[in-house]
């Protein structure tokens, strides 16, 4: 293979052993050692992609917010509620997303910041929402921004409670549940009942195929 | 001051000093010789007290939901509200309250069973949302259980995010916008008008007086 498609795969595979390895520990117990050994590469190797472990931690951050979460919906809302079911789902198969979500619900102690995920997450719900309120989906009282920001923090708090008390299998149906709260006060009263928020939403979205990335063109109008 | 006095301000002393390790330094890395520091204390009188530093640690977890945080309300989705917004407030005031939040708030790695304040949580809700309920002021689909699981877990996610993305000082007016989108699909009609969830509701509650504690009498009839 070529030696760039070679350099893709070592660093993904570097990517996906350090997020087992702060999915297993944290970020301040994780040993770069351990993360050598998952991945079955040498120190060299390692440093040519990554200089620390910070800056290790900070690309399986970012992991979370790269990988293509938008699938475009006639109705904004539905869109807005697929993210979170999709992600409920995507995170029982995918490790590096496991990790990274892992350094996101750790509070930690100012060693590393956090905050990279929350601001790209409710940037992505708001920008849904906003879409949303031209569409006339949103009842006429909400502050999106308020309400982005308000389902990207409680959407961690459940994603931490059930991994926390119960099983990350939990979560699906706790996202669902989570929605189905919020949603009363934020939907126009046609859309509310047209909402699909089933806790198998997100395994038939990613079933019925391919995805759009949020870095791709604007949305077609609804 | 009588022996048995003293006991008890050297152990909250150990404990109020544990926290304030534990809020700065998550669990992990938290040393007992900053405990022992801050609490001015000798070891020997810290291990008369408490055995490990997992010992002290399940202490301040409890110490989570030990104080009186029921209010009673003639509308007891005031009370299932006031207790977040009472929360919100004294989390800024009470280092033993934070302490045990950041024990609550780290995923961890299995060394600290981190469910209890959960738990405990989740069984205050849902005793004040089946009181709301017998009193008629719950939506008729509403599963109580389900919504008190949300809210607590919804809550959390809230407080970990101001924490990470912004400062404390947030908390009360997110808590204050978490539950003003949660209600509308929790609240019967007649009562989601009345609900004060307002920002400085915390405030003003802790100024009115005293309070009662969950392992009180059973509330009076409304």
């Amino acid at each position: 293979m070529a030696k760039q498609e070679r350099s893709i795969r070592t660093r993904r595979k570097i990517l996906e052993a350090a997020a087992s390895v702060f999915e297993e520990h944290g970020y301040g117990a994780a040993k770069l050692s351990a993360v050598l050994e998952r991945a079955e590469v040498t120190k060299g190797a390692l440093y040519f992609h990554f200089t620390s472990k910070e800056e290790l931690a900070y690309a399986v951050l970012d992991a979370q917010t790269e990988f293509p979460v938008r699938r475009v919906q006639r109705c904004r809302l539905q869109e807005f509620v697929d993210i979170g079911l999709l992600f409920a789902h995507r995170l029982s198969t995918d490790v590096l997303l496991r990790g990274s979500v892992r350094l996101t619900l750790d509070r930690g102690s100012g060693e590393l910041d956090r905050s990279g995920p929350y601001r790209g997450w409710i940037e992505l719900n708001h920008q849904v929402l906003k879409e949303a309120q031209e569409h006339g989906e949103v009842l006429p009282h909400v502050d999106v921004e308020e309400t982005a920001r308000i389902v990207v923090g409680g959407y961690a708090g459940i994603n931490l409670m059930t991994q926390i008390t119960g099983g990350l299998e939990d979560l699906e149906a706790m996202a669902g549940a989570f929605y189905r709260h919020v949603l009363p006060g934020v939907a126009a009263p046609g859309v509310l009942g047209t909402l699909d928020m089933a806790p198998d939403r997100g395994a038939r979205l990613l079933a019925a195929g391919p995805e759009r990335s949020t870095g791709g063109e604007p949305a077609p109008p609804g």
